[in-house]
């Protein structure tokens, strides 16, 4: 925090994984693991783009729980408590393989570097980027072009706005260390989703006419609004329910094959609502609210747009992979 | 609290003001006053019968404002800090003219004898009762009859049931010291909620075709639904708005003179959010939701019935008495 603004350390490990290898850490099936909390949205990025890219065989995943203390993500949900692959208790290893005595936060998504054990990046905005760019070769056939060249800068920019207005505005509403920082955040955040529900009123899609990254950013946020931003982090003008145009993009790309499927409503709840001590000191969760409307007919097909461009949809998530039936939507409420 | 799950405690100051004086307190057209904080729903009971009957000449009334510490409500919305009438800063020293020591919470509603400075009661259940059935001679030309002897079984039995799951329920929900205390207190609240639904969907008020105490009663919780007990109390399975039946009996009710304008939903806000540091430690107040909706169209006249019954609805609140517009809907958000 500085001030009584809620500020985001941005400082990440921005080492990268390159067709080139340029940084030492070349593009390579098998050698390097991602590791993710499905409660997280900055790591439900990375799940996204993962699954629509069929990078699975390539790249594989390490899932931490939903909760953590001051310390580290941990791997409570293996077996023995132990990540399968890194044999490693604590994501914290790994960055201290990396840094002895690592300073800063202990954050997911990371990509770790199975031979060394040591964490390689953290970098977020960065990894979605690179696995769409970098590690082509190994992308499914029919996998989407999720940042095309040509509409680079564009999806740069809407990025930017969502990001700093959304993605983080959320937090900022809900770490808000004064009424009035709470207040010009709440602003913000709405200010900017009416513009982004004016945007979409008409392009099915942020970018394009087809799924981009832009939109995995976005639904990410969007995805965790009314189940935890809404009530914990006061985020209260209207529930995305009650935001037509957002709602049903919401919905639409919820219901499209690699979104919905990643997301794991009770791992979110639980960790919003247990690890924000400070926010929520008795850690009791929410029951509420139901979410099968997540299901509901959206009616986005009518503004057109090729969900995969010129590819297809990924097929169903890896066995070990699935997200728990129970925390789910269909069974939820 | 006993245990895990909050239990509220229901030992008043039980003495009543009667017609007969039986209990030493008559009837007495401007002897007492009304102490209530707009933010309190078990005071708004009070206010909107006071207004409802046409008591105000009879019974003055006087408003501690929204916060409090955890010694006493307090005049802070007065000139000075003083009750203008009673010439107290704290609510608390008229408890302590009638038990010196009062050992027990400082609660509205009260009233106030206002030659010794002592309060009389604060009984709340049994006080709008009393405004209805004692204070009888000083009821306006037209007032309703909230009460009626031939419905009062069918009334109490009402209210019983609405006391322990919704009135008290939300709170059972967010002062819960348990998850699995929560979960019940939660599945209790609405199951009572479906369950007033079914009664309400084809008849328009609670018990007959007038309205009565038990509308008033639950109407007080209804008001704070969205504004405070959605988020705060973690009362999200949905938003009033968001049960069809409900929302429109509110509505009706909230249009209706003598119950809409008795709600601050500033006050109502304030209270909860920056009282309860327990599980709002910041003390920030939500800017949301927007309450604009609470003057929509609800149709319950389709349904019939006879608001006021023989009688007929109350004038404009008494100057003094009115919201400030700002804290009302039309200017909400």
């Amino acid at each position: 925090m500085t001030g009584q603004e809620f500020v985001r350390d941005t400082q990440y490990i921005g080492t990268r994984i390159t067709r080139d290898g340029r940084d030492g850490f070349p593009v390579e099936a098998g050698r390097y693991r991602l590791v993710v909390a499905r409660a997280c949205p900055w790591a439900n990025r990375t799940i996204i783009v993962r699954r629509l890219l069929g990078l699975e065989d390539a790249l594989s995943m390490g899932m931490c729980g939903p909760t953590h203390d001051s310390d580290s993500w941990t791997f409570d949900l293996d077996p023995g408590g132990l990540d399968p692959v890194l044999q490693i208790p604590r994501l914290k290893d790994a960055y201290e393989k990396r840094y002895p005595g690592y300073p800063k936060g202990i954050t997911v998504p990371a990509i770790v570097d199975i031979p060394t054990g040591a964490v390689v990046t953290n970098d977020y905005p960065q990894i979605t980027v690179d696995l769409e760019r970098e590690w082509t070769e190994h992308h499914r056939p029919g996998a989407p072009e999720l940042y095309p060249e040509h509409l680079a800068d564009e999806i740069d920019d809407v990025n930017r706005g969502v990001y700093t207005e959304v993605n983080n505005g959320v937090y900022r509403c809900g770490f808000a260390g004064s009424q009035d920082a709470y207040e010009k955040a709440y602003d913000r955040l709405f200010t900017k989703l009416d513009e982004l529900s004016d945007r979409l009123a008409d392009r099915r899609y942020l970018v394009g006419d087809t799924i981009t990254e832009a939109d995995v950013r976005l639904f990410t946020t969007l995805a965790r609004f009314d189940a935890v931003y809404h009530g914990h982090f006061k985020c209260n003008r209207t529930k995305l329910s009650e935001m037509p145009v957002l709602w049903a993009y919401a919905r639409d790309l919820f219901q499209t094959p690699g979104f919905g499927d990643t997301i794991d409503f009770t791992q979110i709840k639980r960790h919003y609502y247990e690890v924000h001590r400070d926010i929520n000191p008795t850690g009791v969760v929410p029951v509420g609210p139901d979410l099968r409307n997540w299901l509901t007919a959206h009616h986005r097909e009518d503004l057109g747009g090729r969900p995969f461009g010129d590819g297809t949809p990924p097929g169903p998530p890896k066995p070990g992979e699935v997200v728990a039936p129970e925390n789910g939507v269909p069974l939820n409420g």
